[in-house]
Parts: structure tokens; sequence; C-alpha cells
């Protein structure tokens, strides 16, 4: 594969991912006020520092392949958070809205790790070792987290044997 | 939880899901005409085959719990399968239209195995066994899809390799 175009679809995925962490930070905070569960508001805000981190983190990239940092619009992540907001509209209040919630997440973090995955994928192709450096880091991030979201869906659903 | 919420959580998911199959089985002969590898090509058109099977499993779910299959807009699907057309866009023709369409596809398949994942966690606990079964054979193929995408990316990565 010319080196130039995966270069190209490198930097389009880049900023796209920038736009996405960006749109994240300010939705995490909607997603921390509607939970009724203490322990998933504090995972929300837990992931709000983390993600600040995974910004920072993007930066780095930006400057390894000398780019300026920007984002383009991202549909995908605006639809995945626009549909967090359905929930917490139709469900907010409920019994349900920490599931919901939580499956919410789950749907962004997907998101993420996807996206994450591939850059990984396409910087080792590059041989750009220290910007994949950094991307494994937030990648690892992304599937931990996803992972405290189902335990925490699990001890929702199962409060004794959470205790 | 009330069940009642949880229930209705359920179906809204079920609607969504059930949305975005049917925009996936639009999606993916676009996808499959803009390959430029012939496997690639052939692996979206056996993923058409298997969608249209799934889409058939969530009309068995929606008979299980009583109701008419029916979807809701899902923006999210709309936002991720938007992506993918950009990618045809830009990139259409060129040495990385693959790897981007690749990409394309897994996050449309990560949306599927988070969505399918707590369906199928909602289902275990709202003790609806046979419908669970039904989304788990499903959240099993998208696995397998993922990881066969994986594949295909590594071996156009390194074609001498895969040969």
């Amino acid at each position: 594969m010319a080196e130039k175009d995966l270069n190209a679809l490198f930097l389009h995925q880049l900023k796209d991912t920038y736009f996405a962490e960006n749109a994240i930070i300010k939705a995490l905070p909607k997603l921390a006020e509607a939970a009724r569960s203490e322990e998933l508001r504090g995972a929300f805000g837990v992931h709000l520092e983390e993600t600040r981190k995974q910004v920072q983190r993007l930066d780095e990239v930006f400057k390894l392949v000398g780019e300026k940092p920007e984002g383009v619009e991202c549909k995908a992540i605006l639809g995945i958070i626009a549909e967090g907001d359905e929930v917490i509209e139709e469900f907010g209040g409920s019994d349900a809205i920490d599931a919901g919630l939580i499956s919410a997440a789950q749907a962004v973090e997907h998101y993420e790790i996807t996206r994450y995955g591939t850059l990984l994928a396409w910087a080792e192709q590059l041989e750009l070792p220290d910007a994949a450096e950094l991307l494994k880091e937030t990648l690892v991030e992304e599937e931990n987290t996803d992972e405290l979201l189902s335990e925490l869906a699990e001890d929702l659903a199962n409060p004794a044997a959470a205790a």
C-alpha cells in the first residue's frame, strides 16, 4: 500500500478521534449528573479525567507526525452521544436509568476501542513506534473502562452479590 | 431494579438495533463495491447474508416478548455509516481504500457488539432464556466478523506473509 495514502488515512482518523474525545469530555458530566448510583457517578468522573489525558496523548501524536492538533466532525460519536441523551430523556429518574447510562457509555467505549485499535495498527505499519506506544496506552484504558462498566452493570443487576 | 423499566429499556434497544441492522443491510453493498481486494469484497458479501439472518433472529426476539418488530431511528449507526461514506468519497480508488473500508466496517461491528452484549445481559436479567440464546448467536457472529476484518487488515498490510 502506498505509504502516502495510509498516512492521509491515519491523519484523517486521528482528527476524527480528536473531535470524538473532545465531544466525550462535554458529554460525560451529563451522564454523571443523570446517574443514580454513587459508584457509577464516580466512574464517570474518573473517566472524565482519563479522557483529558487521552486528548493530551493525541496532542503528542499530532506533534510526532508534524501536524497541528485539530478535529474533523465525527458524525459517529455525535450519533452515539445523541442516543445517550435520548436515554436520559426517556428513562431519567427511572429505576432503569443506570442500566441505560452504562449501555450508552459502553457504546462510546466500543467506538473508541475500534478507532484506537485501527490507529495503533496503522501507526505500526507506518513505523511510528512512539505514536503506537501512546495509542496503545489509551486503547488499554478504554478496554479497562468497558470492563469496569460491565462489572458495574452486573453489580446493579445483583446488588446482593455485589455487597 | 423495577422489571417494568428494564423491560421498556430492553424493547427500546431492541428497536434501535433492528433499525441499525436494516441500515447495515443497505450500507454493505456500497462497501463491497468500493473494495479493491477480492477477499474483502467477498467478506462483505458473506456478512450481508449473515446480517439478513440476524434481522430474522431479532424478529423472533420481538415475537418472544409479544411485540411487533419495528425500528426506532438509531442516530449512532447513521453516523457510523456516514463516516464510511466519507472514507469512500475521500479515499475511493486509492491504495488506502481497503484499510479505510475495514476500519469503517469494524466501527459498525463494535457498535453491534456493544448493543448485543447489553441486550444479552438484559435478556438474562429479565429471564428470557430463548431471547438470550438468539442474541448470543448474533453476538458471537459479530465478534467473529470483527476478528476476520482484523485478519484481512493484517493480510493487506503484509501481503507476503499472507501468501
